[in-house]
């Protein structure tokens, strides 16, 4: 993520927001930014916003996501929101909504639905990232 | 796809294969390949899969992929495997298969199934990858 | 649907709510309602959703959903809210929320992501019922 | 499953196949048969198939699937075979095709792709059917 510029912007147990300003590197040829940025920041955000509501020693690990791309993600500032919609023990279920800013407006350009697994006993969220 | 040195190693009308070789910059912190260079190698396969099925003045959009991340992408390469299973006139519903190369033997890191959508007279599959 | 004794509850463009009370032949044996129920009803209502933001004279395919199944489905009654997220010309992109009420009270037993294709000049919206 | 006259034809560590006659309350008012039947024998394949490679003391609980309907389901017969394509210790990872049979040829009418969760020190295999 800090290798996309991306930046957590809220934290809070079961929700996160994470941003990402636009940058040449990260665009398709029309100035879009690419679906992979968009999807990264979107599994990056449930994976945040799961790790808020484990144990501190437990780290987080993405068993699948489905992801919708509905808009082209034209704008300045890419904007991931996450929330976990069901904490389970051994499973989160999380969503995320990626909104593209462009002169202040937001628009929804992606919908995801995640299952992220708890990994006992082990410490290393930065993989995550 | 430029950017992470990805290459197109087989091509076929519905179906397409991509390889990547590792570099430190696509990995976590672990040496694996990152999940985001995982899905955006499966979706860009994807697309080529679909593309060779369509009208030259076509070009593709990814509608929606689900992708379960099943083992950690360590290895030397990424290699992304990608079939059309059904070719309509409008979506392409596609699947693929990532593997990681360790020592010439490939493990299954990752599978994906998606829905790919024709774009009527434009063609500009160059903006996919 | 009817087969089911499932009541279209709330309809609007673009949002629609279906209940389905308990009935043993739609349970397991634990007297939850059976997961295909829960997929059912949630399909349903986000066609109907999607129905109410087409030409009268389209009808609606599913082209494919996620449903990710995050408690039992045990009550009286169960309850499909869905919402199209983006209404295109030719897709449709949907959620859906299923929620098992017991005692009054309502529990989030499942969340489904789907997307709908628009079928021109066709009028048989009770096919997808 | 029982109510659906399911019937399942083959059975091995990994794999399962289930099969389903043609009846008219399976299907829609064209004689398919309807997409939450479809569904229901995708499921309940990856169920058996996943249980195959647990403790027998275990039981099967699905996380989420995704399916992508690809054609009608027209035919006197519905066949899914499904595969476990990972399988770990909390998790098996799943796939199903859904084939109808019509004059002894068969087409692809679906496709499914699944997470499943091993319950340990319960038996109840059949709730999930």
């Amino acid at each position: 993520m800090r290798h996309l510029g991306a930046e957590v912007t809220k934290l809070g147990p079961g929700e996160c927001e994470i941003k990402v300003p636009y940058r040449n590197e990260m665009t398709q040829q029309h100035g879009y930014f690419h679906a992979g940025v968009t999807a990264a920041i979107a599994d990056s955000a449930c994976g945040y916003a799961a790790y808020g509501l484990m144990p501190a020693t437990s780290s987080v690990l993405t068993v699948e996501y489905k992801i919708n791309l509905v808009a082209p993600a034209a704008g300045e500032t890419l904007i991931a929101r996450a929330r976990v919609l069901r904490s389970g023990k051994t499973l989160k279920i999380c969503a995320a909504d990626v909104f593209a800013v462009k002169d202040g407006r937001e628009t929804l350009c992606a919908t995801t639905l995640s299952t992220i697994m708890v990994m006992q006993d082990r410490s290393d969220m930065a993989a995550k990232s």
